[in-house]
């Protein structure tokens, strides 16, 4: 399967559903919608949905499924939630237990999917305009880090916010902030630019997720709000059963990037 | 005369004409336009239009004058640009000659004027978003700098881009750039942010205009293009004849703040 066959969203869906591709989207279906997805029994649904609620920079809602249905017309019509992804992780009491293609032998009934905005669509928007990124350049993954900023507890999720790093500069870090400002269903505007202690994190070079990458002298280090923010939540509170995407293997989606710009 | 009788554009141009008022007209009628005043022979205007529009950043035009005209209705029906400015400063071959409420006297009939945005705009949107400016609540001249960028030439104008500079902590810095954004006609974004030995200034606390302020550890510089370039542009030129307001002695419009904000 060549790339230039997944240029449509429902290509990439129906390769993932066939598991002839199991690995990242990043660079498929150029110009659509990529979403984190986060999959939850009914009886915490209501407290991650008030979690996203409160913080809506690193959990930025896309979508979210009635109980039990597997499908989000919103997102594309032929939407299975259960074997569309690429690659899941399947979490019990907050561990990780299973990497897998398809989540269907372990669909509930009582299940709620949350689609959770992703760099993938700001990022577009950056290349776009001709802002380089280094772990775009790179081939590697964009490195991610956990920080000392608490998120608005909900329930039973609590957590530090976790970030994004993208090294710019100066003039690339202001384009940068006004163009990621008119896409807040994704992330919006940075969080943080400049001294990473202050947002308590010690060493660029070794990210909690992701891969590093290296910060020239005429470069800022600009930190976004980041998606692996509710997984990070999810571990932390324990919950008995969930279902994620894999890191990289998004939901692609029916909606184009440009319609979520902000005029 | 107190604050409260110059809180219209009107008054504060009456009060100026009458030289009841002869100094910085920083906090005068809130919420209104003041402008940077350039008056040049018409010889050179066209050269000095080029400028602006090739360096709009430093340079935004707001209005300029028909020939020989001191009024310019769009800014006031009642502007009179000899004597509606509390303190004017007369330039002869790139050198000051005077510092003078009022350029009736030297008023010629080929003389074009140019009103250029000036930062009290933007300054006065920060500071409505709650963002503190360290030289506002000292009660000084925000510190201005010449840079190593030059400005694109036109005719005889040239010379460095000078920049204001405001300090602010990561989380300011982003809103800012975002505020400014939607300010064009005003200096709109900054042009750099952090190191300032990558745009040449080598010394934050020797300002080449204004008054340094501090910063502290978790404040990134930054730096925004400035009124003041025309005149350096002027004074390297060394042209015959010019006017311009003395610094922070500014004209003040009838044009509402927020009518200049990008939608």
């Amino acid at each position: 399967m060549t790339i230039e066959a997944l240029g449509t969203p429902c290509a990439v869906r129906m390769a993932a559903r066939m598991q002839r591709i199991t690995g990242q989207t990043a660079g498929l279906a150029p110009g659509f919608v990529q979403g984190n997805l986060v999959v939850l029994p009914v009886s915490v649904a209501d407290e991650f949905l008030r979690f996203c609620q409160r913080n809506p920079k690193p959990c930025p809602l896309i979508a979210v499924s009635e109980p039990g249905q597997p499908h989000i017309a919103s997102l594309g019509e032929d939407v299975d939630l259960r074997t569309d992804l690429p690659r899941y992780h399947v979490w019990r009491d907050g561990a990780l237990v299973a990497s897998t293609p398809s989540v269907a032998d372990v669909w509930r009934d009582d299940l709620v999917a949350f689609v959770i905005g992703c760099s993938f669509s700001f990022e577009e928007a950056l290349t776009a305009d001709g802002i380089p990124l280094k772990h775009v350049s790179a081939g590697t993954t964009v490195p991610m880090y956990r920080t000392n900023v608490m998120c608005e507890p909900a329930g039973r999720f609590n957590g530090p916010l976790v970030v994004s790093m993208r090294p710019m500069n100066a003039r690339d870090t202001i384009r940068a902030i006004q163009i990621t400002s008119r896409f807040p269903a994704v992330h919006g505007a940075p969080v943080h630019v400049g001294d990473p202690a202050l947002i308590g994190i010690h060493d660029l070079s070794r990210p909690d997720y992701g891969d590093a990458v290296g910060i020239s002298a005429d470069e800022l280090p600009v930190f976004w709000a980041c998606g692996v923010t509710p997984q990070a939540a999810i571990a932390s509170a324990r919950i008995p059963f969930a279902i994620t995407h894999a890191p990289g293997c998004m939901l692609v989606t029916d909606i184009p990037n440009a319609s979520l710009a902000a005029s």
